[in-house]
């Protein structure tokens, strides 16, 4: 039985699977205030003492543990994290000394493939991408059926410029799709839209609603609204000018979209992005097209792709 | 011994090499007006044979012969060319009638990337890249030690929309790097910078050698000519645009640049690309730094790397 845990911006989750990766039990809990990494280490490793006798497993006799962070790491240690004071910590070796199985570290993203890889849309493939549409952009490469990650940082897809001297990206680019494609670029654009048609059922919508989501756009083009729609499309032409570029650069067979804004009515979202891809991507002159799917995990994907890390390394 | 072929859009070429990728022979032959896959397949083979032997090799004891073709090959069929009508051609097999050692295929731009990453500034990394900047943008990648081919046409860095609803490119997207980044595109903004600035060293430099190249930019910039600064700058920042996308995408050690444009003075063109990918990329946040440099081997990359091919498959 594996353990993985999943360290998110507010809540860490961990979870014991089998090797299908069938959950036999999952806990959360608040991510605390931060007191230190050997702290941290501790935290995670009752978290998963807890979990594992929950699964009615000794935790010593759990075969690893897997943790996605959000950042990047190498060889046990923490390259880098964005929102946890944890670089440079050796999270591995603090974890064992609290519970002395194997450590893995893994990148957020990169374990919600891995979960996506072995137990969802990516099943049976060799070159899988996830890409998820949430606050940012996250991406997770599985190429030749292992995840990428270059000297330990690589798949930031969302810090790909697709529309030079744009829009700032936090990440201090211009232009990134992450500041277009993501649900808070959808949020931002959906904003200028109103601000430009105060009359719009898009505008009325959002202020029956009382406030502005990522969900906005499409609900306002559903009903039937002409600057909802719009923007839909709008939103649509970003969002596939990404998706093109990586379907151009790794030709995967499959290409699965997370995030809320992927669970939008098919024949919105997913069907005409289909659609450009087959239009526009440098395989329609005869090579192999690639699939455009909605991730099916969910939010377990990162817990279960983290249990499951070491066999994908 | 290795046989490497390197099928290009005017000349055919054939080298045999020593473990080491060191040349032993090498042979040129126009490209012949095509008559079917069966000649050319013939062609092919007699031209391995005749620079084994210039080797002092009998052709039936090379170990293989790697081709090189500009499209997509798997499993020893031609999915895809661009130039030579081969699509659906089962090259290895036709090759085989001729000369019975074992036939790899391969796209030319990642035998030259293989080339490059054995015997070249790849040497001793495990992620590299190569982008070749020419008539178009060709990109070889090695992930993991190995190339990465997706589906067979994976690689096509070269369209990737880096400005959304720009110049339209050759493949039929708009705003392709390609259209800006390449040889061909570096043409194209200088023939408009002359035209917009008739009275400038530029426009002068351009009418004294009598044509325009992708040179011209880089030579009126050396000169101190203000115009071919500007567009020196301006060509820079398209090509590191393309260039730090991928640097996130794949986080490479190494990251090396091929075509006429990188023997460009190294303090008008790598240098400032450098310092730009040191700016803008992610792992500036923490993680290690892609080197870019100028690829070594040249025109024989593609013919060394296709020897090779099998050693990175």
């Amino acid at each position: 039985m594996y353990a993985g845990i999943d360290v998110g911006g507010t809540n860490l989750k961990a979870g014991v699977c089998d090797a299908d990766g069938r959950l036999l039990a999952i806990r959360k809990a608040p991510l605390p205030a931060f007191t230190g990494a050997e702290d941290f280490a501790r935290l995670l490793a009752e978290l998963v003492k807890d979990v594992a006798r929950e699964a009615g497993i000794p935790p010593r006799e759990l075969a690893w543990t897997g943790i996605g962070i959000p950042g990047a790491a190498a060889e046990g240690k923490v390259i880098y994290t964005c929102n946890i004071p944890l670089t440079g910590a050796p999270l591995g070796e603090l974890f064992r000394r609290h519970l002395d199985v194997p450590v893995y570290l893994g990148n957020d993203a990169d374990c919600a493939a891995v979960g996506e890889y072995f137990c969802g849309t990516g099943r049976g493939t060799q070159d899988f991408i996830v890409i998820t549409l949430g606050t940012g952009i996250g991406g997770g490469l599985i190429l030749n059926g292992k995840v990428y990650a270059g000297s330990g940082m690589a798949g930031e897809v969302g810090h790909m410029v697709i529309e030079k001297d744009g829009v700032l990206c936090n990440c201090g680019r211009r232009g990134c799709w992450e500041a277009y494609a993501s649900a808070t670029g959808l949020v931002r654009m959906t904003r200028e839209m109103i601000q430009q048609n105060p009359d719009s059922g898009l505008a009325a919508l959002a202020a029956e609603q009382g406030e502005v989501t990522a969900r906005t756009a499409f609900l306002a083009a559903a009903r039937g609204d002409a600057a909802g729609e719009e923007l839909r499309l709008r939103y649509l032409s970003y969002l596939a000018a990404g998706v093109i570029n990586l379907v151009n650069i790794f030709q995967p067979q499959v290409l699965a979209l997370g995030g809320g804004v992927s669970n939008e009515r098919r024949e919105l979202l997913l069907e005409p992005l289909q659609a450009l891809v087959e239009k526009e991507c440098y395989a329609r002159h005869g090579g192999a097209m690639t699939r455009i799917v909605a991730a099916e995990l969910g939010n377990d994907a990162g817990v279960i792709g983290a249990a499951l890390l070491p066999k994908a390394k």
